[in-house]
């Protein structure tokens, strides 16, 4: 498509809307954030938004499609094979919440998933894109298992970290974290899946 | 206190307020539940609700209270030692997980915790209340950053069984996911805290 002066300053109402977007629904979640605070806090008018992105739902969709690009995930995880897969998902993970761009966006997910059910559904599917197929490029037994467990524990260490902000995993450094969390990975993706076993 | 007839009565309302305010903060999280909704649904007037309770964090506080007694967790981590208290934590929470009365308590706490600060600090109180003290009396190294990361396991866990509701954590069997999960809560109690150490 080519770029106008017209065409940029859409794109800049569209810029701004998604970010109104990510703040909001990090803030009130899915059911709290509105299309029309949204549309004020952009600067534009509500029905500029529905006509970008339609329903609430696929905003907040399209919003939530920027943090990373799972391919990254599944690069970063599968490349170095199954040895020190635990401490590269965890270093990912980290990397990804560090940043401060994209940090309030997956407080914003989980939130949201966490009242409403289609923001569940679309938490569901960015797990099951991004970490499944990491997964299942190290060809181990029981890939959907390990794969559900090993982002169950992120998202319950994200959740502890950045949303309960518990004590010590939110003063904890991220060289630590990683360290700690590396083998747990490692084990939930290689160990035996019996007790004792 | 004794018990009168009249007492009784009493005590019947406020059971009803407490079903109440678990069946609406597990609906609806902290923030969408309200007093006067809860009192609707328990059939008495909303003065009574505050007059019982108090605010809508004291009743919120006082419908968590019930789910399981923090000190039965304790015992049951530590009356057998180090050696299987992985599986012993796993068995533990499942048997919360799976009884219908405590569970729509716990799927309440966590949707409440995640958009609402109070409800937050409870599910951190409740927590740290539950699990320190347990693995505490294991005597380990780093107690505090191994309990929150076991906890923010089984936490992740729930959310991802309960809350997302996805597969295969599920569909998988109780005991299959205890299996499952006991030699990994085993390694995040007992095992070296450095990849590769």
């Amino acid at each position: 498509m080519a770029r106008t002066g017209r065409r940029s300053g859409v794109s800049g109402s569209s810029e701004r809307i998604l970010a109104a977007a990510r703040a909001a629904f990090a803030e009130a979640g899915f059911e709290g954030a509105t299309i029309r605070g949204i549309a004020r806090a952009a600067a534009v008018d509500p029905a500029l938004v529905h006509h970008y992105f339609g329903t609430k739902e696929q905003l907040f969709v399209a919003s939530i499609e920027l943090p990373f690009d799972p391919s990254e995930l599944v690069g970063a995880v599968t490349a170095g094979g199954v040895d020190g897969a635990g401490e590269r998902i965890a270093r990912f993970a980290l990397g990804v919440w560090l940043d401060p761009g994209t940090r309030p966006v997956l407080v914003g997910v989980l939130r949201s998933a966490a009242s409403d059910e289609r923001a569940a559904a679309t938490l569901r599917g960015l797990l099951e894109r991004a970490l499944l197929p990491a997964v299942h490029g190290l060809r181990l037994d029981h890939p959907e298992l390990r794969a559900s467990i090993a982002w169950s524990q992120l998202v319950g260490l994200f959740f502890g970290r950045y949303v309960l902000r518990v004590r010590p995993l939110v003063t904890v450094s991220p060289e630590a974290l990683v360290a700690a969390m590396a083998p747990i990975l490692q084990r939930t993706l290689t160990g035996p899946m019996r007790p004792g076993a």
